[in-house]
């Protein structure tokens, strides 16, 4: 019946992020979630395996887009061009929706360790997947592996700066400027 | 009564490895643990605060180690040669019993998720006690980040190639190689 709910997974992430908020990710049930969300359990099963999972929702469409980023860069790119490509394409998926739920699932992240651990490996695949594209095009190791990480550096970097109630400036525009800075980062490195 | 349990840290250490991998982590009990071990459970909880603490032991130590090294690292070293001092210090952590246990310890964490999780936060808490170490030293954001990601990498890399059952190289030998192969690399970029 999922047409008769065409906003649930909106309203699902919502009152999760509500209810971890006001009572602690620990003390909030799946039941809880889908209550306040006014939908079934079944129907929170549907969009996610669990209640972490809604916290996390949109990793494997990141690292499609990332990756797929990656693939399209003109076979001339650099590496660091290539990351630049990829953060292009992740743009897309930073919707001002999102913004608006970022500092609520960043302050429920940061009250809990398990959250931090699975935020953590989070950003780990998406380096390993970036490193691994990078590789693909014949980039080598270990250059592919460090363009990764400062793609994710970059990322991590961009988010914090988008998210800032005061910013005025695109996902993409952020991206940009953090790649510049990174990258004269590691000019000063060597 | 630890003076009566010399080596019993070490022996948890190989009980809750072995036990591990015979039956699965999640199938393996504190109890059992102790059991096998042939201590009290008491005395498991005097070393450890639980079984997920066994396979991360030592990471406040290394961590310790790395940022000690960074401070004891001359006012003229560069933001690398102060990462490359934080290696050279943590090499005293890579004892030959840690290396036994290495490829058992990755295979264990390799199998669960759970631990991968805590694993790649244990990665990211490394990063950041480098880049606030370097920070400190004055080393401006974000080279400070992305030294201390160029050398969490290093560790990764020294560590796998140290764990080599046919390697012959001490862990700072190895440590020096790998950060001269991703200062190229980092050269590379840009």
């Amino acid at each position: 019946m999922a047409r008769w709910e065409p906003d649930a997974r909106e309203r699902l992430v919502r009152a999760a992020l509500d209810l971890f908020t006001e009572q602690g990710y620990d003390n909030t049930t799946v039941v809880q979630i889908a209550e306040r969300a006014g939908v079934t359990k079944s129907t929170f099963f549907r969009h996610f395996s669990g209640k972490r999972e809604v916290l996390v929702a949109g990793q494997d469409a990141l690292c499609q887009l990332l990756t797929d980023g990656i693939a399209s860069a003109p076979s001339t790119a650099t590496p660091l061009e290539a990351v630049a490509a990829a953060l292009d394409f992740a743009a897309s998926a930073f919707t001002p929706e999102r913004r608006d739920f970022g500092p609520q699932v960043e302050a429920v992240i940061a009250a809990n360790t398990e959250l931090q651990e699975r935020d953590a490996l989070k950003r780990t695949s998406l380096a390993s997947a970036i490193a691994e594209a990078l590789l693909k095009r014949g980039v080598p190791d270990p250059t592919s592996s460090l363009a990764a990480e400062l793609g994710v550096l970059a990322l991590k970097r961009t988010h914090a700066r988008w998210s800032d109630p005061t910013n005025q400036e695109t996902f993409s525009e952020l991206a940009r400027q953090s790649l510049d800075d990174l990258r004269a980062a590691s000019a000063a490195l060597t």
